[in-house]
């Protein structure tokens, strides 16, 4: 029988957050490929596939894109159910449209299961919505690993018109700031910074936009990944009553202490 | 014991889409509260709770929003699991927030659920990604029922910088391609319309934003909810090698025929 790829999207981290189908995906996969940053919860979902990780990882050689294409066509070919496991949703800066042309180059069928993306979930596990009525009536996705990349989107945002999510943007966040600050975004902008949103460490940080460069994070935390969120609904904090700052509201786990 | 509201994100309506916590909580809610557009295979999954359609339609009287914050203390109070069930994510348009707010004004303990946005993934259902590595590395999403709040927001955007999605935009997409255009957008620029994205009945049109005022929808179809693409990605078309127009590649059952 002919092999299959499903480009699946992880969620934010947390098991609870895959979706069914996707669950149902790793069940019965035969190969799974995954990046650095997926749950080993969500990869113990597939307890009889075979697991690679082709995830990049700062300083460290990873596998490149075009390795990875290869990887999904070569184990299709060999007639196994395959599933590309990524953080998140696949086509938010996931690369999945890339690999989904080289699967339809090599003749390969695939499908797409689309999942929680970091960009909302993130800010909503620690009470943020990125909108909110009266609030904020549109939000904009970038990501923040490059200049060359961010530089041009913050350009073209007029200051305060909606909510800015950054992801993959801690590092360059002194940068990010200083763009929008030149942009015309007031010192004041609430801004906050989501670490490891769907995880144990989970850390969230409020502020101003001109705080942002000077913030330190916890040095037990750099590794995590990073939600920015500018903009008035960054001054939100939906709390569940009873719950403390190690169980934000909006976590699973959140019941009244 | 005390009650619990659950705000859980349904996704886009394909019960496959639903997370697997937003399914175990619907397994054990008394109660759940759920929007029009809810697929009856995502109720399905709470068999045992009462059910309460609090959805707004156009042309029907709905349940207003303070009615649906004091069904949900009410419940909590009374002792109940209750499942407040939304589309998409509860943040994205969802009214998430000001439930939330409601139930920790009146001390209800509450979580949330992060659900699959249809921004995201009615789009990738079509093959088209909202990032897409060379062509779009961002994108916006707003809400398109009413020109006094898209408005502002489309103007604040320059034109081509990012993909633009807009959702319950379909009744306002004259107005909205006209606001774009004012704003220098240009007519060359490509278009999708995806109406019903994880339905059997979906249908995309794709052209150019200039084309947009003058599209017909399909007179079966209109009743769908839609979602608006406006940007480079709106061109692409990620199909699985074998699949037809009316299995898109994206599709969950989009399998070689």
């Amino acid at each position: 029988p002919p092999g299959f790829v499903s480009l699946v999207g992880a969620g934010p981290g947390d098991a609870g957050l895959l979706t069914r189908r996707g669950a149902e995906r790793l069940r019965t996969a035969d190969v799974v490929l995954y990046d650095a940053l997926v749950d080993p919860a969500v990869l113990a979902l597939a307890p009889s596939a075979h697991r690679f990780h082709v995830g990049k990882r700062a300083g460290r050689p990873s596998v490149s894109q075009r390795a990875i294409e290869r990887l999904l066509v070569r184990a299709a070919r060999a007639g196994k159910r395959v599933v590309r496991l990524k953080c998140g949703d696949p086509f938010v800066f996931g690369r999945g449209g890339e690999e989904a042309l080289a699967l339809a180059a090599a003749g390969v069928p695939f499908e797409v299961v689309p999942g929680v993306s970091s960009a909302v979930a993130a800010p909503a596990l620690a009470g943020i919505p990125v909108t909110h009525r009266g609030t904020s009536a549109a939000f904009a996705v970038v990501a923040g690993h490059a200049e060359a990349s961010y530089g041009p989107v913050l350009d073209g945002l007029a200051p305060g018109t909606l909510s800015l999510v950054v992801l993959m943007g801690v590092g360059e966040r002194a940068g990010i700031a200083a763009r929008l600050r030149a942009r015309g975004w007031a010192a004041e902008t609430p801004a906050a910074l989501v670490l490891g949103a769907s995880g144990e460490l989970v850390h969230t940080w409020r502020g101003r936009l001109a705080d942002l460069p000077g913030l330190a994070l916890p040095p037990d935390r750099t590794h995590l990944p990073g939600t920015l969120v500018v903009g008035a609904v960054a001054a939100l904090s939906l709390r569940s009553p009873h719950s403390t700052e190690a169980q934000p509201a909006a976590r699973a786990d959140a019941r009244p202490t």
